[in-house]
């Protein structure tokens, strides 16, 4: 019965296909007719399947019935690649627990301060309601966010800044501006798993270099440099994604004089820049926004469901990304969701609502380390600040296979090798610590690195 | 002064950068290096450039002051390209007139309804206002959009529809999907001027078959299927960009038969439906999404603001698509668009919303059809529906010209060969009726194609 459903969830029958013959069926399944008569008959009182007389059994497109699709693999059977974390925690249940996820609670994000902002937009102007963006996002949002540049020695003009849909998409639209198929880019290992995904879109080599607490391995980053000869690095400030480790001020000189020397553009995305304690060195200030393209967002500090994201780089650049972005998009990103953030900006709570998250941060991470010490599982680096502790296991112990046992308690892991291009991460997990209150994770942990060797 | 301006702007001279010396710069502009020192000493004045003893002069990377900007050559110097009218109509001013644009006045959009939906949203569950959306989309407005497709006939899951940031990037992943560089694609012609700009961006080559007032020529249409190949065609459905024109069924029929016969995908932009008095064949609904792709919008309907977009398409399709989405943008679009949306649309005023929208329209096209008479503009159909008036030109006059012209007096046109791939519509202009209702467009019009013939 599985087998039939699974044809009409997966097209191969679709609405008004006819299906097989009972007999003709059975045959192919090696089971009896009547087994099949049974099958179909159950179908059809589902509604998923229609007999017409004297002409057989045909698929009417009706949604097969919930618990029918509960029966069948879900997606949850797919290999653990760079997608396995992202839809896991995207389509996550309310019941599971996401250990493993990117971003916060939403109890931590700043709720007032968007309902406020969503009253005021509510008695606001009507072509903030409905029109499309101008093709560079609202004026005020870019003037703030040259103004936080220059307070950290960045100068910018508008004409420099663009405002997109969101983080990712502002590093997708550099990616086609800049690239073409089989080009060669430069990643961090280990580094944010939605890189990869994002740089197999675009069909590129990926090349990778090990980081080391003080950022990319210094005689390596040369080397890999030298002989790929990327056309693009693609790497975080502030807070590196997984590890929370923090770019030294020599290794940022040294990674911006290997760039120079070899015409390689970097991109780097300042996401998590609020989540610092203090201003580590930035490739891009460093730079001038020359060499180096700044990509950021608001996703993580004030809302994922207010999509906005910018993308700072050279004004011939911001031209051509524009285009861009009208041709594939059209128009600029929300003028509404661009008003909310500039009006958090600017309110003056924002401020006090970092404080208080860093402060929230840094007592879960210590609270997290403390927790986990017992099941053997340590932190590579004690970060200065963000969500993430990235944990090596204790010998013999492979993330991947712990994290596809969880699963089955509910609990969803961030598995090392999801954020490895050179698969060597597997003794390692990536654990936000916004989400490691519940006693449930660490019971499902210890029961999953415990237990019996299973294959996967 | 204005060259070195320009090159500040342009970045060929970036912040840190020495500028020329006095003599130099007066040698390369043939001018008196006393002119150059009155120059340098303003700009530095302005704080453009500064000074350093015994070293020259630098640029700062300030803002150049507001003045300056407005003397030098604007965007607006640019070639009528598929771009123009995006750009000028994206970015126009409050005193700009845009008959040209491709939307309606905010006045006459939901306004309250969407006011209510974001005071209901102020007061709503924190997830809603912070978390990241599911990787489809949320299921309400799936759900709502099969509802209504299973009105017009059409059965299809919610495994078959994703959400996405906009009916423009809906196609975009679509063609990320299907097409590499060197495809073919078709469209008719004239099309919506953002499918060109976006396939150009997808670097595939664009045949184009004539569109007639019953749909694209149906012996054209066979000939250039048969003989390029396309991967895809794109079209409208129900009112068509520009000429407003209403596809016949017989047409329908050929497009799909010919598209069957050589394996050709359709992508069906629906997004100006509901502007229909009623129902009109739908590519999609015949198919029964098998070969076809239907898309839509709610930008030209309720908010171009409130980004939400859609793909219905065979599942195995969706799959893909939205991998492609994760990476590209990392989870759906904002699930706070989606639920003012879904809020409208079941909220009971929708319905009656468009039936005032469309006798709005209705009044406002025959008004402007009137008006543009006199100037020996007709329209090639009466639209049964939509914005749009797609008007010959008397013989010997170019759209393009009068555009040119038009802008002088601050009034946005959309010259017809924006539209054209075959650039055959340069006696053509379209007009939203919508803005058609100041005197001074007519007044801008009537000189631009009564004044002397100039060079452009």
């Amino acid at each position: 019965m599985d087998v039939v459903r699974v044809k009409i969830v997966n097209r191969s029958l679709a609405p008004g296909d006819r299906l097989p013959s009972i007999r003709r069926f059975a045959r192919s399944m090696s089971a009896s007719p009547s087994t099949v008569a049974e099958v179909y008959a159950r179908l059809e009182a589902e509604g998923v399947i229609r007999a017409r007389r004297g002409s057989g059994f045909y698929v009417t497109g009706a949604d097969l019935p919930p618990m029918a699709l509960a029966e069948m693999g879900e997606p949850r059977e797919r290999t653990v690649d760079p997608f396995w974390v992202s839809r896991l925690s995207l389509d996550a249940g309310s019941s599971d627990l996401m250990p493993g996820c990117g971003w916060l609670p939403a109890s931590w994000m700043p709720n007032g301060a968007i309902r406020k902002g969503l009253r005021a937009l509510s008695r606001g102007e009507a072509g903030l309601l409905t029109d499309y963006g101008s093709t560079r996002g609202a004026l005020a949002l870019r003037r703030l966010l040259i103004g936080r540049f220059a307070e950290e020695g960045l100068p910018a003009t508008v004409s420099q800044v663009m405002l997109t849909g969101s983080g990712t998409q502002a590093i997708d639209l550099i990616c086609r501006l800049l690239l073409r198929p089989g080009d060669t880019v430069l990643l961090d290992d280990p580094c944010y798993f939605n890189f990869q995904a994002l740089l197999r879109a675009h069909q590129v080599r990926i090349v990778s270099v090990p980081f080391t607490p003080e950022g990319p391995d210094a005689d390596g980053f040369e080397r890999v440099v030298s002989a790929e000869k990327p056309r693009l690095y693609i790497t975080n400030s502030a807070l590196h994604n997984p590890t929370g480790a923090t770019v030294s001020p020599q290794s940022a000189y040294r990674v911006l004089s290997v760039a120079a020397s070899h015409g390689m553009t970097i991109v780097e995305d300042d996401i998590f820049a609020d989540f610092e304690p203090a201003l580590s060195p930035r490739l891009a200030v460093l730079d001038g926004l020359n060499r180096v393209i700044r990509i950021g967002s608001f996703s993580k500090t004030l809302s994922a469901s207010i999509r906005c994201g910018y993308i700072a780089a050279r004004q011939d650049w911001i031209e051509s990304l524009t285009d861009l972005q009208i041709a594939t998009c059209f128009s600029g990103p929300s003028p509404l969701a661009a008003s909310i953030i500039t009006g958090i900006l600017t309110g003056g709570s924002y401020r006090r609502h970092m404080d208080e998250l860093r402060q929230r941060l840094a007592s879960a991470r210590e609270e997290t380390a403390k927790r986990l010490a017992p099941l053997g599982l340590v932190p590579w680096v004690m970060p200065r600040g963000g969500f993430y502790l990235w944990c090596r296991l204790p010998e013999g112990l492979d993330s991947s296979s712990i994290a596809q046992r969880c699963m089955e308690d509910k609990v969803i892991l961030a598995p090392g090798n999801v954020f490895s291009v050179s698969q060597t991460a597997g003794g390692f997990l990536r654990f936000n610590v916004a989400h490691m209150a519940d006693k449930r994770i660490y019971m499902a942990l210890e029961k999953a690195m415990t237990g019996p060797a299973r294959p996967v």
